[in-house]
């Protein structure tokens, strides 16, 4: 059990290092947390408004999961915003580009395209982690400058993937939205840096890693100072080898019971079969995603990195209309049809 | 690589000899496979028309799978039907009912429960697979024949499973659909002897099957001579204990793509959740599924088993309705959004 | 919670109902299970003796285990006897031989062969549960016949596959040890099956199966009136394919704390990988095994199934050896370094 | 197919750029890598000596394999020199001391204790990578300290995990093996930081890699300049959560089969029960294993991390005194039976 509490700071800093006193003579460990300029404290085991009476908190709410922060039950975080976009707020979230930045008139054309068919955000990897150290390595800093050039011409916001704590500082200033990889899913001093930035931060589920696992992990990100987290599915290793990955859906509406966190789903990882993207997207969207983040290549089979998966602008087309015809049936706009609104659709 | 042929048995039995010698002779390994009154043979390797000139063969179709009569080049295996409802033909089929028969009012009522919301095809155990010894096993002969009351009561055709080769042959005069559970799913003596029933099999994947060996365990079934097999995705086994097993719906797509054959979800078992089966069964549907197979019980709380992911009445309803939302969506009618006709929906 | 308790038959046919009146009116299932002429019941929920004073019981015993009567806390099960070999008793039993019998030369020479260099036990498959439909199915009745014969020209008592409950009675008069394939370690009617059997059991892991699954399957066949189980650890499932299977050792000394089962390693389906035989059958025997069961082939190359996991005889003579030295060196005698007796080593 | 090819410097710098030409002008990728002052160069593709008769070439090596520097073909890698002690080179190594440095007493006692008993390097965590940010988190800096001073008072050498890149550096000034976390396997940053110190590195097989991709992280590291890689088995994640995870001892004549790299395993973290540790220890001996890397706390109640899977000191000490029980069989000295050398022990 560990419980938030959310500080009243009207009543100025004294207040505060009651609040603190009064929690160390109780014997319990309290870690106080500035999120966008409200004050929460997260206190080991549970603790009640009448314990702490005459201090200065707003509220107390208390919570068996490991993750206090991003628990639905704290009701501190929510849908994300990303440039002007915001994600888990009831519009789908397309977020569509290639594997890798490969030069300026891929991104370039991609972004136009992808913009053109309905995506609301440009995704493009420059620090790319390779399981062979003698592949392509991605362009670095050089490919998120020619990132940044595409979200320009385009008017799209970008999320493209920090692999070093050391890059996080420079890459906020370029990027709009940080993905941390699968891989990096428990890198606990990257989940600590971007936690630090100012930029919202796309957690991707390490292909091990269990639900319960995937929202520690982003509970570091949180409790270090950086509310915006949206999750990202994006499969997890199975014994069976006929899909790249796993794709597992169900933890669409199970991450969204337990947290307030966004999700959106990967289904180009998720699957490295471009001929299920479609499908899946459209599973993806029915179990209740918030978005989707797919790869889509001008030319996939001259792609440097992951072309199987990879729609071409076509393809990506048909992928909008479809979500469309799905969506729109859901009373008439993007209305995911979750486990809690289900009702409203009979 | 392997070869189907359709023999024509317009030229009388003679010809028929002289195929499998002219096989024999050119040292390939045939199989004669009799389905609804069509013959088949199944040769190891690739046999072109030309090979065969002079002799009764329809046509030729070799295929890279090692379950050829039910790959999807062969075009042999389709469409099924049980009792009046076919599945695999373009609407959907929802087949639901409790895990275990328990007494008469309980599966007469949930039988006319499911039939008023619009289920076509009534499920419930008799035979039960239970991991413990000392577990309630189901109420057996006596659950079938109850079973067999709900469905002239109701109307709907029955789906029960079957474990042992020696109640094959009875059980077929009273269901209308044989279940062979996952824990059977490579219980060879058992896939051959539905093989020789003339009732249809739901074949549920085995919970650490890959898709290969489920497809080829259905070709066990359809080389024993009955071409009525449906696939049913239940979930696999992960490392992740959130969900009671993992329910892969890549599965739907890819199966498809591989076999003629139809697939049903289940998403009771595949999440055992109850909170979970709405949004599964959409995401099912999005992703190409025929139809679903759903736990219903009268009152969850009072099932001797499996309650914790049944749906009561009510929930069921509300199941029915957010389908119907979803696939009348999909040009007014009942048409799965399948990875093929996914142009259609733009 | 279950107990145990021993009838003390002294007193009676008319101690026993009494007995059993006493728990029935004690509202708890009771079920009667006759092991080699001692009567036991198993118990749901915890009974002390003093709950069945003055009636006819020897002991009573509650675990935690949903397996009671293999468990270890019952003391009921405990080393098994074949033929002549005693597996569990403290030496080290070698069963080798073929994957599948093929005919009359090969099993002879390879019994002989497996007896010279050491081998208590020969292996030879007769029904073969195939993956696919076409592969060799094994030669059936005449393979177990052909198995007899090189029993008796060897002296070495057999264990073979048996697939269908219908099969189990004749079989048990062929065979010596009948073994239970892990494809079928959850086909409960043929675990009920082999329970009804005098023969001794050599029950399988499935690939899919926690060690509780697997110690309940145990339970199944000695909840059934034969108390002779041998459990067998033949690899899991794994995402990493680099080996056939995943073979877990580490099931060892679990399943032998747990249960007073003995226990044998199969490292040629643990691995697939004839080169990987001799190393994982040292460390077998290093983590506790009271056996190993290993394929032998006179000429792997020639084997028509899982040639590629085949030791050819002067192999298995290596393999020998090196158990020798191995097990030598643990005060002169096959004593094995169970986590139980490892004070004595030192 | 991938090649490495020896760098002949006494012709001097001329012919190394000559040799890249060459290279250059085939169309071939080319990789410099030196170690410990002798160059090689990588090449994607296949190619022979005479290709570059007249160049500055010792040797040419192709491989199949997809990390060609740790290849057993390429022969570049071999034992590991730690301090004083040689991994690799033929005599068992045991690594062992607490999971967590937690201060000078603990940790100088459990120094002497281990060193008393026979083990040759201490292990302590001072950066431990938690799955759950509210939980202890290690001493950092200071445990580094102390760890330090622990080695000093013991003579023994010491590891410790790092967990940033730009913690690499001064590290490498402190402990004598630089341990990679399971989590950061494929934490490609660090993995070339590490790669460029001059310190061995202990690298910790993902507990979701598959023996591939944890060669090719060992692939990383040498590529970066750094030959002294020792591999470490600690389990993987399985469906059976009966153990903290699952030991794979078949990666150990696996990966010396594959690699020429030592590889040591951890009993501790690969079953999380202390009272598996012993059985698994032999097992991991027998199966080949170059050392053993063991967690140990004076009073393991008292832990602040892993209390459940540590040896106490008496524990410690019978584990030694079985394992040369063992190990002394084999030729009277600490000869692991691996499977290259298996003909020996008979």
């Amino acid at each position: 059990m560990m419980t938030v509490l959310e500080v009243d700071l009207g009543l100025g800093g004294r207040g505060l290092a009651d609040l603190m006193d009064r929690l160390a003579e109780m014997g319990r460990e309290a870690r106080l947390v500035s999120l966008e300029g409200v004050r929460y404290v997260v206190v080991h085991g549970r603790v009640s408004a009448s314990d702490l009476s005459g201090l200065p908190v707003r509220w107390v709410r208390s919570t068996g999961a490991s993750y206090p922060l991003v628990s639905r039950e704290a009701g501190v975080c929510g849908p994300v915003r990303v440039g002007s976009v915001e994600v888990g707020g009831g519009d789908l979230v397309v977020m569509a580009g290639p594997c890798s930045v490969e030069g300026r008139d891929q991104i370039v054309c991609t972004a136009l395209g992808v913009k053109e068919a309905g995506a609301s955000i440009l995704r493009g990897g420059a620090f790319k982690p390779r399981t062979n150290p003698y592949s392509f390595q991605g362009l670095g800093g050089i490919g998120v400058g020619l990132l940044k050039e595409a979200s320009r011409v385009s008017g799209l916001p970008v999320v493209t993937e920090v692999m070093s704590p050391e890059d996080v500082e420079w890459m906020s200033e370029e990027a709009d939205l940080l993905q941390v990889g699968a891989r990096n899913m428990q890198n606990f001093p990257l989940l600590r840096e971007v936690g630090r930035s100012h930029r919202p931060v796309l957690l991707k589920r390490g292909m091990m890693a269990t639900v319960d696992e995937w929202l520690q992990a982003a509970e570091y990100v949180v409790s270090s100072g950086n509310p915006g987290v949206i999750l990202c599915e994006r499969g997890i290793r199975s014994f069976d080898r006929a899909t790249r990955n796993l794709l597992d859906l169900s933890a669409v509406p199970l991450v969204k019971r337990l947290s307030g966190l966004p999700v959106v789903v990967d289904p180009s990882h998720g699957t490295g079969r471009r001929d299920m993207v479609i499908p899946m997207s459209l599973a993806a969207v029915a179990a209740g995603a918030d978005g989707l983040i797919v790869e889509v290549h001008p030319s996939p089979k001259d792609a440097l990195c992951d072309g199987d998966q990879s729609l071409d602008l076509d393809e990506f087309r048909d992928l909008m209309g479809a979500l469309g015809a799905l969506t729109g049936a859901l009373n008439g706009r993007w209305e995911v049809p979750s486990w809690e609104r289900v009702a409203m659709l009979a």
